[in-house]
């Protein structure tokens, strides 16, 4: 990040994480959920009982406000050290409030209201006080009818360009879920898929942080072959999903593998009427980091197998331990066009509400 | 199958399921257990509540036997089926008691004493009935202890060739399992894993068995994550584990990704002092079944990208639904060399009870 490139990069980094502290949202969540922050010291379910990648935990360690508030807590900060030095064009908020409301289990009304607290802070803090920056709106998605009541609230700022879901113990596709999509694509919001959880499988979590982050990108498998063999995107023709922080290199498999499991056992899911592959190649869009470190040829291997290079957006992830500089995290020698769209073609042509970027050169 | 080769197909299947009923097993077991099936009706745990692929379930409907019995279940029917007429060098067998006692949970003495009439009932019936079978040791690996005694009591048998693993709700990796790779190394077996519940993340099951069998892959990776990273082939070096049925071009990904993150945080696992894929290539080989259609050029693709072509065994997975033909499974115009590769020579180097075939051509 330290080096400027001469001409300048046109980018849509499409998953920043900013923070809130309970106390950012005390002035946003009504009773009586303020007090059992204040008075009660309620706190939600913690994880990660394991290592942490540096010693800012899963943040980088420079990116901690210099007032000691954890990274990704302060506007000017983040302008500061990520979005003036590199000159983004965009920067997507993608939020960390650990675990998501979504997340949580039990007492899905003070999910409802964090999340409401969440939006709140995030426009006024955020959204409001940057053009750069653009948005994800919190839900509590386990009460799907809240959820939509949020949606309603807040959905139709225009800054905020997606609905953020997590991916971990609940399965999306379910047509339990189905209003929070109906509620999306009527605001012309996206929606945001961000693991949140590790991957626990059967009920057993992994030894070590090394294997649950190894294993992230099969949560995203998880959930992308939920979505579209629940025939999701045929009930909502217009819904998109960007999958966040998983990379995309576990995709040339899934699709060919979900290929051959659509041509033996189409008979189960008759409301699919098409190639999985082309329905990912149409609703989806892979967020680039964690990017693992490859030659050219081998990117290029990649693309070809995923049969697109339209479905993959640049992302820093800041400011995460394992953050990708746009100035360096891409396989030397790439070709300009193709640049040009991981940094922001993609994405704006991904997101209703960057519409308006499109025309501008 | 119906087409025979001119010339002759030197084959190691490197995946038979052959399949115990209760009243097989019966002579083997001793009471109290006996009595628990012959008069309390005993049955293990079900799975599967999905829609089946085929008439018979997850068997080819062709497969099962004339007399009414379940596919699997009888040699003379196998002999005329599959291992005449492809005209088999060897066939390796993986076993059907679903689940397989290694899964049970609770009641360990009774998945004990399952395990052991289960390999005694094999060896009578198939080991020592057919020249070209070699058979799987069932244990019940939740308690070490007696899956060691049953690795002693026919481990030895010429034709055992592996100690078979589930892959469900158990992390091989953790040392308190370890006691059963000591035996399995002490008896020149290898550990051929298998899935044996569908993936399960966060306790949701998938919606439709096509979900599932997406994903069993996934399941094979998050226990190639646990073992390498467990350190389990530092401590046992000459143990290599055969990963069945869950096909091979997931690991392209994987082996890169571990890669990776071994690279960015082996501070957690010092014992580590290799590269993952290292370990991988030199301790690990897959089934191919099921085999997604490929062209060569894209098949090759994936070999180049595991970096080894000697790490692929051919496997039909008969008599299963989605059974491969050695005669028509793999792409058209792969060099022979490769084929042999695949057919026999990767099988024949991997398991050392085959040693004595080595030299045979």
């Amino acid at each position: 990040m330290s080096q400027k490139q001469a001409t300048k990069l046109h980018l849509i980094d499409t998953d920043i994480h900013e923070r809130a502290q309970y106390k950012d949202l005390l002035p946003y969540l009504e009773q009586p959920y303020k007090r059992y922050i204040t008075d009660n010291h309620w706190l939600q379910e913690k994880h990660m009982p394991y290592t942490q990648p540096s010693v800012a935990g899963v943040d980088r360690a420079d990116a901690r406000v210099p007032d000691g508030r954890p990274a990704g807590s302060d506007l000017s900060f983040m302008q500061e050290q990520l979005l003036d030095p590199i000159g983004h064009d965009v920067g997507i908020l993608t939020g960390a409030l650990d675990p998501s409301p979504s997340s949580m289990h039990g007492w899905y009304e003070m999910a409802t209201a964090l999340a409401s607290a969440y939006n709140d802070w995030q426009i006024d803090t955020w959204l409001d006080q940057d053009e750069r920056l653009y948005g994800s709106v919190h839900i509590a998605a386990q009460d799907p009818q809240s959820a939509v009541k949020e949606i309603e609230r807040v959905g139709s700022h225009p800054k905020m360009v997606q609905v953020l879901l997590p991916i971990d113990d609940q399965l999306w596709g379910e047509p339990f879920y189905h209003p929070i999509f109906e509620a999306a694509e009527r605001h012309e919001l996206m929606i945001g898929m961000h693991h949140n959880e590790p991957p626990v499988y059967y009920g057993k979590w992994p030894r070590y942080f090394i294997e649950w982050h190894t294993l992230i990108p099969t949560a995203h498998m998880n959930i992308v072959t939920n979505m579209v063999f629940n025939g999701v995107f045929e009930k909502f023709p217009r819904l998109k999903l960007m999958m966040i922080e998983g990379g995309f290199t576990h995709m040339p498999f899934l699709m060919r593998k979900m290929d051959q499991q659509y041509k033996d056992l189409r008979h189960e899911v008759p409301w699919l009427k098409r190639k999985p592959s082309d329905v990912i190649r149409e609703h989806m869009c892979f967020t680039t980091q964690p990017l693992e470190e490859m030659t050219k040829k081998e990117f290029m291997q990649v693309m070809e197998q995923m049969g697109s290079d339209e479905i993959v957006s640049f992302s820093t992830d800041y400011p995460h331990w394992d953050y990708d500089s746009p100035f360096d995290a891409l396989p030397p020698g790439l070709d300009e066009d193709l640049k040009r769209k991981l940094f922001s073609e993609n994405a704006k042509a991904f997101y209703p509400k960057l519409k308006h970027l499109r025309k501008e050169r």
